[in-house]
């Protein structure tokens, strides 16, 4: 019988005998290699904390206890215990979101994506919860070993220790990665910690005794659980954790959902700050995943079920041509180092790592230290480059400003993922980085529109030593390679179309440069004298786009970024500085957060198809009645 | 015999005999107490650090090897011991800088006062060190147990664990505080450590001993020290920093100069890396500051040497207005709370918490922490009160972007120190803030011009619960109070000037409406016709102010901020979309690293007096002729 048909609220879940779990485990993980393999998502991470949900669900009672999930990526199986069995549209507009979402269900806290954020939402709810007399509400946070790594989390910790009255569980889900294998010192500590086998040995000798002295029933388990846990304080290090002054209970086999259930009932019941170290594998029960030992199946396109190879090629090829570019570049300059937070194969730098291994750099989920770093590198003779997703550059701000381009280093960061991404939702979309590096003074940062003019960029990058440089690109396939017709003082001209009339500059900022093209050729279908153009190197704005701008009578900036404060609108402040008059429009995308949904989907929305820009370009030049 | 004037070079320092070094550390406090109350800066810190730079130079060879300081607030000494020793000028223009400086010498490296750097510093500089070879080359960073408890130090020590082949020494700089007592989970361990007083009560011992068997000679004082570290280790606790793999050495007496260089030559040896965990006393040798229990005379405007007393009345006018109104809201609204990173005195949440001690929160030195637990606080049913310097909002940026708007909480943050600060040298200036906020979805900013502004302004604040909202202020004293003499649609008229020809609209952004009100003046004695006006709240800019933008031929935008991506610009950028053709013209601060010098001097350089205003605008409005 499907208990899984069942489940709609974690009332249901707490409802079921003990027995009952390891079946239901088992379905929830069918149900997910099944649905995730049609829609793509976060298959290994959800696999991984199967058990760990059901328990938590039974030992707490949420919503009344708070549940905050780190990286929510990893609340599949929460989505499934409460009330939400629809994953036919994960991750497409209008289906569920591939995060916890507020809009969804009450029983979601946190939609912010970013890494090691888990434990500091965690200790304002208990520092509000104590204030406001709620002593019978907990709150429990599930947190990676690899978030760990990330500063937040160690902030978090430092004041969770200062609160010792408070109901808070942090869940150590350890299953020695992020994306990549954990790095560093905390690893190390944990590692130390999961290889204390005392415990293990026990629970060995107390299953065979078991099994010989009849059939398991909830007593029995309970018993052994119980002893195993008053055995395991005594063989176990607690380190780490219980020198900040926060008890720590672990490590507890993360598959077992008793034991789990067991651990978790009794840091509830302390009544102050536990850590609950829980051992988990990435993609468990399901063979490929298993397998794999790169990353697990941290997250897959769509696949097939069975041998988990994916259904289309890979779409990352702006990665690609970045991964293989730094190699090239690595094997004539041998001051360049590469350092990623955690990500060294999403990012492209694998290639390079496995070429050059004493100079890739994995320092964790820790943009900061990535950044402060590379300019202590940059100091004492390497060029580094700092590879990232675009809306992880947002974690450094402070360290690129004042450790990198105040001491003036050469270092350069590439940034992936830049623009519309889409369906990772909101906190994913790499558009806040050039408004962002604008206000970075002495930066330069490149927009490359294809191949040809990635690899370019990354090669001119490199080549500045006294100031940080920025690349940037996005996600999906490598457009055609696009080339130019002219270049004036540095800004490649794309297509010139003569006409009569107004004359307008259209300026495609990175992978919008095909877009320029596309409405250079509609405005000129229209007649309008058009000049179509790519600076590449668009901060700070070249001299000679201001100028080309004054040129013309009207002129329009498409950028795959936010149109609040972006390329555009540096263009419009610098033409009104220079006196040059010319209306400046700025098309990209709004200052709003933006649901999921793919990413051709939000261009239509946003109106940033060509047909979209060249409509209301003519709607200017012409006046309102076109 | 005075020894400090023939030291002007680190092999000076060498060259002395331990016995010589009590003698020059008591005329290097003299030096530094009579020399800072003359001239204003951080005092404690450094008579807290005279003995611990002494031995650091005996024990390391810089600049072959490197030295950072964290918070570079710290290096006075440093300064003293590597040919600086005119302090005449010390944070004034042309003057020694307060902080580390690279063009006043080789020996320093870390200008960015921001805290919690040093170690990912010290971590890029070894990891060249060990790629290029450079086996010889040692990293010794200074950190003080204040900054430890930012994330930053975290995922560099995490890193520094990683690599046991390199050489780097860290410095833990323990005094206990960092403006206020250091709080939390790290600060138990550390006092854990502190009070193992096994090694203590030997000392004591080994001095008694050693006094009965004659006078204490290098070799005597060696034995002891050497006895000392031997015994330490099997009486105190290494703790976490073992636990993270990371070798541990302390506590040493950090007023001892012979035990501390002893330490650091013994973790030098150790060829890996190695904490040094010195106590220190901030204020250490001058009766004013120890007797101090407030911040031990953290950072000290011009005093008298003998008393400590200010010499001048506290300029911080801003700062207590703030003060006085958050305990008004207090007492009002139980559901306010109040945030502090290690800056209660500073930021003025004293009196709140002085008041409402169980509704005020200090959570070190961890602005990111600090941003996203009051996110969790206001999910929870509270309206916290974020109030940090205006410079280190950089450091949690993405946490406002994506744990507080995203989630629509009603989180209000209180930027002090907002704009030109001046003789705290690049990186205190608050000049990034409203460039920054302006990409935050739904968050709203006010830039009070006075008190009644400053106080409307964080009542109206603390009534949104739907979204962000930022009030920031300068440092300085406060301004009179300006009238308005009429208000259109929320935006305060300060002037109405009649006159012939092209009309102005002066907008004064915060304290700058007083200096648009002089120029408003200025163009009144040249006949053009001339409005003056105050937006209070500027982000998002009001759509009134467009609509008055509109209405004039010439828009001039004054603002404390930075010019690129300012309100400026936002004005700029909202009429370009509005089709509202008028020239905005933003004045402010411009895209550059500024040189510690007093705001004045600053104002005056950056063209932003009243009179450089109104020149330049006369100069656009009539052409360049005039």
């Amino acid at each position: 019988m499907a208990i899984l048909p069942r489940i709609s609220s974690p009332a249901d879940v707490r409802a079921l005998r003990p027995a009952q779990l390891e079946g239901l485990a088992q379905e929830i993980r069918d149900f997910l290699v099944a649905s995730v393999s049609r829609t793509g998502g976060h298959l290994g991470p959800n696999l991984g904390v199967v058990e760990l949900t059901l328990a938590m669900h039974r030992a707490f009672e949420s919503p009344r206890d708070t549940m905050i999930f780190d990286t929510g990526h990893q609340t599949y199986v929460h989505k499934m215990l409460t009330g939400r069995s629809d994953f036919a549209g994960l991750r497409q507009r209008g289906g569920l979101s591939g995060y916890p979402c507020r809009e969804e269900s009450v029983h979601d806290v946190v939609e912010n994506s970013h890494a090691s954020t888990a434990l500091s939402w965690a200790d304002g709810i208990a520092k509000a919860n104590e204030l406001r007399g709620h002593v019978d509400r907990h709150v429990v946070a599930v947190i990676g070993d690899g978030a760990l790594t990330g500063g937040m989390a160690w902030e978090a910790l430092n004041n969770i220790a200062a609160g010792q009255d408070r109901r808070l569980v942090v869940v150590v889900n350890d299953n020695g990665r992020s994306y990549d294998p954990t790095i560093g010192g905390l690893a190390h500590h944990l590692d130390t910690l999961r290889t204390t086998r005392g415990y293990e040995n026990f629970l060995a000798w107390g299953k065979r005794t078991l099994r010989r002295s009849g059939p398991p029933g909830r007593l029995a388990y309970e018993a052994l659980h119980g002893l195993k846990k008053g055995l395991k304080d005594v063989v176990a290090p607690q380190g780490l954790f219980e020198d900040l002054g926060i008890k720590y209970v672990g490590p507890v086999d993360g598959h077992d959902v008793t034991a789990v259930e067991q651990s978790l009932r009794r840091a509830k019941a302390f009544g102050g700050p536990v850590i609950v170290h829980v051992i988990t594998e990435k993609g468990r029960g399901y063979v490929p995943a298993e397998q794999d030992v790169a990353d697990r199946f941290h997250a897959v396109g769509k696949i097939h079920p069975e041998t988990g190879l994916p259904v289309a090629p890979s779409r990352f090829g702006w990665t690609s041509v970045f991964a293989d570019e730094m190699v090239r570049i690595g094997r004539r300059r041998p001051d360049v180092v590469g350092i990623t937070a955690a990500m060294l194969q999403p990012v492209g730098l694998a290639p390079f790592a496995a070429e050059f291994p004493a100079r890739a750099f994995d320092v964790g989920i820790a943009e900061q230290h990535a950044v402060t770093s590379a300019a202590g590198m940059a100091f004492a003779g390497l060029h580094p480059v700092v590879a990232v997703y675009a809306t992880f550059l947002n974690r450094a701000f402070d360290q690129v400003l004042l450790d990198v381009a105040l001491h003036r280093a050469g270092v350069t960061f590439v940034l992936d993922r830049a623009g519309l991404t889409g369906d990772d939702g909101a906190s994913h979309n790499g558009m806040w980085d050039m408004s962002l590096m604008r206000m970075v003074p002495g930066l330069h940062l490149a927009a490359p529109r294809d191949e040809p003019t990635l690899r370019s960029a990354l090669r001119e990058a490199v080549d500045v030593d006294d100031a940080p440089t920025v690349v940037r690109y996005p996600k999906g396939p490598l457009p055609d390679a696009l080339e130019a017709v002219d270049t004036v003082d540095g800004v490649d001209v794309l297509a010139r179309h003569a006409g009569d009339g107004a004359s307008v500059l259209v300026v495609g900022i990175g992978p919008m440069a095909h877009l320029a093209v596309e409405v250079g050729r509609m405005l000129d279908a229209e007649g309008l004298p058009t000049t179509v153009v790519d600076p590449r190197w668009v901060l700070p704005v070249p001299a000679a786009l201001v100028k080309l701008a004054g040129e013309h009578d009207h002129v329009v900036v498409v950028e795959d970024g936010l149109v609040e404060g972006g390329v555009g609108a540096v263009l419009g402040q610098r033409c009104a500085e220079a006196g040059v008059g010319v209306p400046v429009q700025a098309v990209g995308i709004p200052l709003t957060f933006l649901d999921h949904a793919t990413r051709a989907q939000l261009l239509e929305t946003l109106r940033l198809r060509a047909e979209d820009v060249a409509h209301d370009v003519l709607a200017l030049v012409r006046g309102p009645a076109v």
